[in-house]
């Protein structure tokens, strides 16, 4: 099981999350490309440490939005999100060669996340830019979201992504951040639905529903209070039941 | 004789000189990567029509400055100006190899030219980015300067720069937009300067003192009311007096 | 009647449209504020030559989106829009105090435009801007549109626009450009059209439907080629039709 | 003696030092206007808490540069920073009016504030605004200093600022930070200094010269862990001295 988290989300004087503490824990980063947040100074130094340690560098590309962090629904032409998107893969490569490495995988953050999960136009812009500047980089993304189907479609690898202490929807979708069981706060609760994910490919929704939910990868969230604790409590739980840590196979 | 022109320095719905018909001219294109100017879409667009076109794509690689058209000079810490611009040069290589091409060289644009001619420091993290990146690149730069003395010694290739319709100061250096003789306005007199510069490796200051000017390229300006007629011009006059037109050679 | 026109959209070495020339014609300039397009010297700029020519200055408020235009709609938080439309109205204001004059009303730019039409949320930001910045300034939009009815029930004024050379759906919304009819590009045609707006409060709809459009601007596109001739058309043949032309009152 | 500091520092997502403890602390608030921090609904919600505690609010002016968080020197053309500095103000002064007050002085931020100290040209921008604006607006800035001079000589009432925490050297001027003795550590220290200020319009410099320090106001400030503290005690050990502590008057 891979264990993936946010990373290199400040810019400039500002930061986002404990970049250091983060990276002994996880085993791929999802780091920023300067769209939402980051910026070059931080894309070294994170690609640097990463490499250094081992962990996967992917591409977290987002929409070009600094005041809104991403998190705000942009209606991009096509043309223009897959080209946003493969400037930022490319830039971020380029520290990664610096670092001796290379981008591994593509995550959109944010709004583009949960945009391209359901919206065909969207979604075919990130694909046709991972199609067009290498196709063996896998697509972190929901199981079974249309980003999945239509990354699957144009022969890209679709990896599945879990989420560590957020709540499920029957439907398998999340439960929105402003509803009630959008978070799960318990280290125990969570722990015990991390490693029912990494073993039984399974998730308790919000009314009980029991979700088939086929991941490869538990996304843990780096910038609330008790985040790298949170992060080290379920690696020592999912190693505890056996579960191998280890970032996914391009 | 190599002619380079700026291309795809618009933004958005913003554009800026006549990209196609100067593409028809030069023999390198200098891209705008994003920082002073130049958007994905435009990157996309002008490296798909000069590999179409066999003309080399070189990053242009400027101040993070939209509004200031990477004009004014700023002043950056090594390190931030040395990833800004590795950062530059890697989002716009990887549009290269979307059309099938490498970026094959870098020329700083604006302020970032002016300074990095003259300044140590500023010098120093251009060449430091483009030894991280890419070792075989060349730098394009005024002959002689402080840029093209940290280059060689560092074991880049700098390729030496004249300008078409400046007027040189008796030390070598661009006499100022702001003073008389900065622009030669005269086509006949634009090309026959730039028929000595590529034929004797002269050109002569505003006081009359006889410059040696070993150059390797010409700098033409797309930006301009005539621009385009007068590159043309250029050329033709080039090709007149036997020079061959064609990219510098890494 | 008003006739109104986009203002001051260039960014800093770029620019759209003819300003000098349409503040010869238009009785409202509608003048970007920094965020779509606009720039601070282009402001004062603006502001100092309409207030010269006694031509009404007003905030062309749009979204934080300088790539796009702010022609793609961003899904704002209720609050981060108003404050980004606030902020945006009173920076205008000080370069209209400069030129002795004042922003004499509110018109949303683009998407802005759009979605304020027909989204109570959005519609309610940009209301509320305007009611904590000035209740004495209009709202510029759509008549009938929701922007309109939020903007009347907060006890704001707002004035009934229409577009000289748009198409109208018999719903009374404007063709979208990607649709036929979407233009008009006869010149005669659209003056036409535009004197039985201003005289019978009339347009044709696409399918021949003659609408009720009780305007008191109409709005002049400055960005297109032949824009301006356009413009002085228009103005000639509502003065010939004994239509006075001249700003709506506050 | 006035007490300030730099508030409303954060950016969309990410923030910086605690606005809510230093607004009980201070008499007056440099709060930033969105050029090199801040953005409108930051900037709404310190202009209102200011407001409710009966703090000043000041126009925390900077340069165009998020990235370099105003840090970093850019030389502006005197229109362009003039403009710059007047659109900056404006904004900050809607969200005064909308908390029931009004910008109060304006103090430049970072690299400006040091630029313009020297400077003609750039002090002499400043100068423009505030004269643009209103007139009646006092400039926070070093006593003695180019911003000083001109301010005063422009009619413009010239506030003199003194640091809490930063060495002096011999020819009043800061040691810069990356000197030794940039900094004054110990608490105690930093009470005397400041009290000494206060009383006797003194300072010691770092080597060892009593140097005449005319202040109305001390910076205070609030990034660096425990400043919040820090603040604290020199507002106790000012009062102890039986200083008032009161927001300057225009």
């Amino acid at each position: 099981m891979d264990l993936n988290a946010d990373l290199g989300e400040g810019f400039g004087v500002w930061r986002l999350g404990d970049d250091e503490a983060l990276l002994s824990v996880v085993t791929s980063a999802n780091v920023a490309c300067g769209f939402h947040a980051g910026d070059p100074p931080a894309m070294r130094r994170v690609c640097a440490e990463a490499a250094a340690r081992g962990v996967a560098v992917g591409a977290q590309v987002g929409y070009r939005d600094l005041a809104g962090f991403g998190r705000r629904r942009i209606e991009y032409a096509f043309g223009d999100l897959r080209d946003d998107v493969l400037y930022q893969i490319a830039a971020l490569d380029g520290f990664c060669r610096v670092a001796g490495t290379r981008v591994r995988y593509v995550k959109p953050h944010g709004a583009l996340y949960n945009v391209a999960a359901v919206d065909e136009a969207q979604a075919a812009a990130v694909v046709a830019a991972v199609v067009d500047y290498d196709r063996s980089l896998p697509v972190l993304c929901p199981p079974g979201s249309v980003l999945a189907q239509l990354a699957a479609g144009a022969g890209l690898r679709a990896v599945g992504e879990g989420f560590a202490d957020r709540g499920y929807q029957p439907a398998g979708t999340l439960v929105p951040r402003s509803s009630p069981g959008a978070l799960v706060t318990s280290l125990d609760e969570v722990a015990e639905r991390v490693v029912r994910m990494a073993t039984a490919s399974e998730v308790v929704a919000v009314d009980g529903t029991v979700l088939h939910l086929p991941v490869e990868s538990i996304c843990l969230h780096g910038d609330t209070p008790g985040a790298v604790d949170l992060a080290r409590h379920i690696r020592a739980a999912l190693s505890a039941a056996g579960v191998i840590i280890a970032s996914f196979k391009a």
